[in-house]
């Protein structure tokens, strides 16, 4: 090809499939709820909409909206009502919203929710200082939720916080890890999601996690990972991940977020660089990166700090 | 185990090896050359030579010093000459000079270099922009480069930038960088490295590229890769390199270093991202993660910005 000697082209991940990963994979955008919650400018309602309504047209698949938390716990969400009062996003999107405990499943289903998610610890000390209780506490605040979204026909996602080390405890059994999962599904979450909360994780870690979960007859279709980039493997796990058969991974427009247990470290993976990674291995998401990162690019001015994802940074750079 | 709700442990990477991957890693440390050729501080020769010292001292195995270019090229190694007379590294250590043709090979070798490198481009548009001249005309540029070296019984390493994709012309056929990966062999280079310049790459073509390499032949062992961590996607192309037998990969301490195609962007993959991955498979280094972290962390206040690295931010956050 005669070189082109004019402009600069716009960067995009080149196309490259590998026959033994997943064709597709699912997005689970939780910067509104996890990603927002971590950061110190409150965020007023109708601008966390617009976050949502852009999420939705950046083509994102499931969205985790809000929590249904004790607003004296996370000021940030103490709106849950008003959002889901205000939101009118397209149905096949999955809106999801945490809910703790009893009072905030009743709260959330008070509020329209279409799917609930619960929150349990991988450690007892987690669950000590963030939870408040312990494991068997946290699964037992969860049960009423997913019963109780049950009920109404409603399903649940039940995540596992410090699935891979934990700050006071260091590594965590994997066995350990497959237990807490195992109890969750009997409870009857439809899915779980595995979080990495501190960021530890490497790719063997991931695959031995992953088939110690396997082992208990746990399939990849209703396992989800979450990884956070505090020592940059998020998404080295994530294709170690993909190679397992997982097919649903957790991430936050931007990056949004932080890791509260390093101040000024990088907490959620950036859902820009999750989706560059998987459009290069030929893996459809749905997503147009060029709006989401559009929708970070305002989110940053919003909150008022820069995007720590690479991808929304390079292509800020090359845009402007 | 009894929970410990004492202090926050120190984070280190969990061991969780994989059978099907290398034992042993060579970290090829490029910052005082690549790294520093891209920052706008200056750094004066005897912060250089601590600089390397430093990452001797931390168990970098390979080093790669800097570079015998012409001073109006690049004014921050104008001191190439200087910086090989003050050193004094243990000989056990691979150390490296550029030099871009035969004025450079002749001040090399008057220097006393151990071990050459020479740079050529895949693509025609970046070989007219930064070489100034045609692949053509970068390999017959490093030809008596490699001529002259070898008749000193030193060995050269072959660089190709723009493996995956260039600013101008989009992605690079795996065909073209084979084709001169062989050129550069057969002129005898000891080894090749590939690099993406501009961090485009994504794992599936990394695999894609090695294929085409080693259907040509060139065997893995004589194949290093240099990612630029531009998009994110450097470590899980490690990772994927990783399991096609790659066991040399290029890196700067701390990141240091810029991509000259995006303003802000990230450029070299922090060699502290990549040990840590490396020591959480297993992967033998030779290198302590503290004192190179403790290296970067010094080398920041040198140049006067905080490094990208997110273990170095994260290990940072956690001792202060």
């Amino acid at each position: 090809m005669a070189p082109d000697t004019g402009a600069v082209r716009r960067p995009a991940p080149h196309v490259h499939p590998r026959p033994d990963l997943p064709a597709a994979v699912r997005v689970y955008e939780v910067g509104p709820r996890d990603g927002l919650q971590a950061e110190a400018t409150v965020v007023p309602t109708p601008v966390k909409a617009e976050f949502c309504r852009r999420l939705a047209a950046a083509g994102v698949p499931a969205l985790e909206l809000t929590s249904f938390v004790s607003p004296r716990w996370i000021p940030q969400l103490s709106d849950a009502e008003q959002l889901l009062a205000v939101l009118d996003l397209p149905s096949d999107i999955r809106r999801v919203v945490l809910a703790p405990n009893r009072r905030g499943l009743d709260r959330a289903l008070a509020a329209g929710a279409a799917e609930l998610a619960v929150f349990v610890s991988a450690t007892e000390t987690f669950a000590d200082k963030n939870l408040h209780t312990t494991i068997d506490g946290a699964l037992e605040s969860a049960r009423p939720v997913v019963r109780g979204a049950g009920a109404q026909g409603l399903a649940t996602r039940g995540y596992i916080s410090m699935c891979f080390g934990d700050p006071w405890e260091g590594a965590v059994d994997t066995s350990a890890v497959a237990d807490i999962a195992e109890r969750l599904l009997d409870m009857g979450v439809a899915s779980i999601s595995l979080g990495d909360t501190i960021g530890v994780a490497t790719p063997g870690h991931v695959l031995d996690l992953l088939e110690a979960l396997f082992d208990r007859g746990i399939r990849p279709e209703i396992t989800a990972m979450h990884f956070h980039d505090t020592y940059g493997q998020a998404l080295a796990n994530v294709y170690a991940a993909l190679s397992a058969g997982i097919t649903e991974f957790d991430s936050a427009a931007g990056g949004l977020g932080r890791c509260p247990y390093a101040a000024g470290a990088t907490g959620n993976l950036a859902t820009e660089d999750l989706v560059w990674m998987l459009h290069g291995l030929g893996i459809a998401t749905g997503i147009d990166l060029d709006t989401l990162t559009a929708t970070s690019r305002w989110m940053s001015t919003v909150i008022g700090r820069p995007s720590p994802s690479r991808v929304v940074r390079a292509l800020t750079a090359s845009t402007s």
